[in-house]
């Protein structure tokens, strides 16, 4: 299992988090004398939060530990027991492991709708067994990393996001969850200490609101301040009135520290309410004029990403910003889902689909492959592609088709193809080696730089291609022309 | 520690889940030799998410163990040794142990937005450094169970609600708080088989799509199903269309199942997709039709409060409700704060303010009590009141005023005065016997028939009076009138 400077990616043995029906369609299986029937099942999710153009891939680093911890020990027998499961099925959990392939999307990829960013092959009872956790573990992670990216790319170049959002997030160990996939997408450092102390970073943090109220005055608190941490300076000004009174404290104690031969390089104000713009160039003006052009600015309070646009288009100065809430509880959810798209038949893999009253609640059938074409010449990513598992795929000219519809192709020339998903375990052995986690921050960085900038846009993003081959989407279409025809029937 | 069936309700030591900040400031004080000196914080939020009209009060249960378990280890003082803090703090680390005083309102109990939900009286330091983690305790818990109950109580009496957002939740911790909230706050039961575990339950479930796909057709998966739950079968009906096919084969098994004299006391059928209002409807008049009046209708889908409300005005046809994303991850956030509001200075308890440039940013100051009035006569609450510590109110006819608006007053008679928090520690100590998720789940339900229905209301309800005493409004006042002529004398 993945250790975090000694500290273990997940906090406790997750085997039961399983939804009840997991284990009564498990039991029916084993009656049903189908427990060795082999299934695969794709991780998908259907929209990106938010309305954005993309996602951030997340959540590998506890999927490992869950498989790798996955078992029923005499504690959880004993549930199965009291509720009356059949001696069969308790020896079946007593002597489980999982012993399918798991295959993902790496950490930190950007990512997009009705694409499988996870795929399990494996006997049937075992792929279920796993759903609830998978998902848990991959709609939390997921939510975070995008939210995180999505302020980032927010952010105009040069300017540092960090973390701050522990108090707000879904309990103590979505908080490290949170801070953890924040610095994976992008941001440049956390409050968070056991995160940091987990990635082996210095946290970030300087005084709040109580620590000048402890004071007589403001600047008595702002002095006690400076001279404890001359060179992390950066003073909250916003506790009684940002410009008549905070900046004007600051100010007194940088002369303070001038006069007293304190390094200078790292001093600085942070503001927390008001009109973070106006605020902002004002303070500037006044701390330039005083002598300080090096004080930095820091903005924080409830920021979103169309907040900091809003920043940038009417001048505000800042140098870094703080966002809590929109990294740990961003706005939208991730909606990630786990659909059985095949089942093998006869030793052949037979795809499946879910048709459902909801024209979007259909599945991409079929165990398929996942490429990614990006442009030979910018590097540019086209589009993702899904073939069927065996396809071999033209890399001259490649006619794509869209998912969702089919009077909707193009063709690709001048073209490289990457396979997405990766091995993470083959027959229940781990083969994957996960990259820790400031490995991930750069290797997102990069793909985010391989997206074309209208698929990162805030607002009304273009919508990115997710397509299939001709052959793919052949199948799929006549799957779903099939199972109407056996409704019909009825 | 509190201990679910062998189950820890934390699941690891969260002494280091503090923002560094708490730290930069506990080193701060101890330079300045503020070490002893005490302070009281407030806990509270500002606005109840999504409009509603109360909140529900949660996270006690990890909150104790969260301070239980409140220590320093070698591995902990590393990270301070190696950050370059003063041999001086990390001593002070070492020898850490929580001495302060915590008051709290009992979980399951209705709150409101500005009284203090949790207040913490301890030295400075103590009290800074057990904020980040009491926060997202609180923020996360009280989320799922003001969610949860947001939904209960849209719903007709006798239909129950089960709480199945486990795989929506923030990753696998939070999946575990989201369901024993979700019970605590009236949900009849959870398909989380970790929680059912944890709390002596037996968990929910039925079937899945996938169960339906991995049989040649839905009849023949109904059929097994059927054989293997004569006691409990509630089938999944909208695989491949809800009413030509699902509760058409339905039927077809509850007919088998007749013939074969198995039980029909609990058969039925659940609808996950597309328009639940006209699909149940549909579906309850097939079912009559057939000679299956008993049959049961669960619908579950994205089920929030609002359609949950559509669902009843427009007749759907239901038993049951399944929900997931809204409970697991309710719209808008509870967004609790962690406010200084006093000082000791003198042996004496002196009001702290924070003015902020943001009127709703103005913290209520002072060590205070906080009250529940209820009309003596049909038992409703009326007001939440605020008092400061030690006075003594008039429980005959007792004025109270607007915390935000001066001029708002009224005089209460005829009513009943009860303390809202309670003890939790004291100098340290645990002196609370905390009641275990089902008594909870009780009391909630009996302190929620205390509000007027109006408060209760959805959409726009009606502002609960969150007030105080004449004695504590006209501290505030003068506090604000105090901390703003200080600020123009500058």
């Amino acid at each position: 299992m993945k250790i975090y400077n000694g500290y273990e990616r997940l906090s406790r043995n997750y085997s039961l988090l399983t939804d009840e029906y997991e284990y009564t369609m498990a039991n029916c299986y084993l009656l049903a004398g189908k427990e060795k029937e082999e299934a695969v099942f794709d991780v998908f999710f259907r929209k990106v939060p938010n309305n954005g153009g993309y996602a951030i891939m997340a959540g590998i680093d506890k999927l490992i530990p869950f498989i790798e911890n996955l078992k029923f020990d005499e504690k959880a027998l004993d549930y199965f027991r009291r509720k009356g499961y059949s001696n069969e099925f308790v020896n079946y959990l007593k002597n489980f492991k999982f012993s399918g392939d798991i295959y993902a999307v790496p950490d930190g990829t950007p990512v997009f709708p009705n694409e499988p960013i996870i795929t399990v092959k494996a006997p049937l009872i075992e792929a279920q067994i796993i759903e609830t956790a998978i998902l848990s573990i991959v709609n939390g992670a997921m939510e975070h990393a995008t939210g995180a990216r999505r302020i980032i790319e927010s952010v105009p170049s040069g300017v540092g996001v960090m973390e701050f959002g522990a108090r707000r997030a879904d309990g103590c160990e979505a908080a490290i969850d949170s801070s953890i996939y924040a610095i994976m997408a992008g941001c440049v450092g956390t409050s968070n200490v056991i995160v940091a102390d987990m990635l082996n970073m210095k946290a970030m943090g300087t005084l709040a609101h109580s620590f000048i109220e402890s004071f007589p005055s403001e600047y008595e608190a702002f002095l006690s301040y400076a001279k404890a941490y001359p060179d992390n300076c950066i003073l909250l000004v916003d506790t009684f009135d940002t410009l008549k009174s905070g900046v004007i404290n600051a100010i007194k104690v940088f002369d303070y520290m001038k006069r007293n031969n304190l390094s200078l390089n790292n001093i600085g104000i942070r503001i927390d309410s008001g009109d973070l713009a106006y605020l902002s160039k004002e303070a500037r003006k006044i701390l330039d004029k005083a002598g300080f052009p090096q004080a930095k600015i820091c903005l924080s309070n409830g920021l979103t990403a169309e907040v900091i646009e809003s920043l940038v288009n009417e001048g505000a100065k800042f140098n870094s910003l703080g966002v809590g809430d929109n990294i740990s509880k961003p706005e939208g959810r991730m909606g990630c889902v786990y659909k059985e798209v095949a089942l093998k038949e006869d030793n052949k893999w037979i795809p499946k689909i879910k048709l459902s009253n909801d024209t979007v609640k259909i599945v991409n059938p079929g165990y398929k492959k996942l490429y990614r074409a990006y442009d030979k010449n910018t590097g540019f990513a086209l589009a993702d592609i899904m073939a069927e598992k065996d396809e071999k795929l033209n890399t001259k000219d490649l006619t794509i088709i869209s998912i969702n519809d089919n009077l909707k192709s193009s063709i690709l020339d001048n073209f490289k193809l990457v396979e997405l998903q990766k091995p993470i375990f083959r027959s229940g052995n781990l083969v994957y080696t996960d990259p820790d986690i400031l490995t991930k921050k750069k290797y997102c960085d990069l793909q985010m730089k391989t997206l074309y900038p209208e698929v990162k846009r805030n607002k009304m993003p273009h919508e990115y291609y997710v397509d299939g081959t001709e052959s793919y989407v052949k199948m799929k279409t006549d799957l779903i022309k099939d199972a109407k025809k056996l409704i019909k029937r009825k």
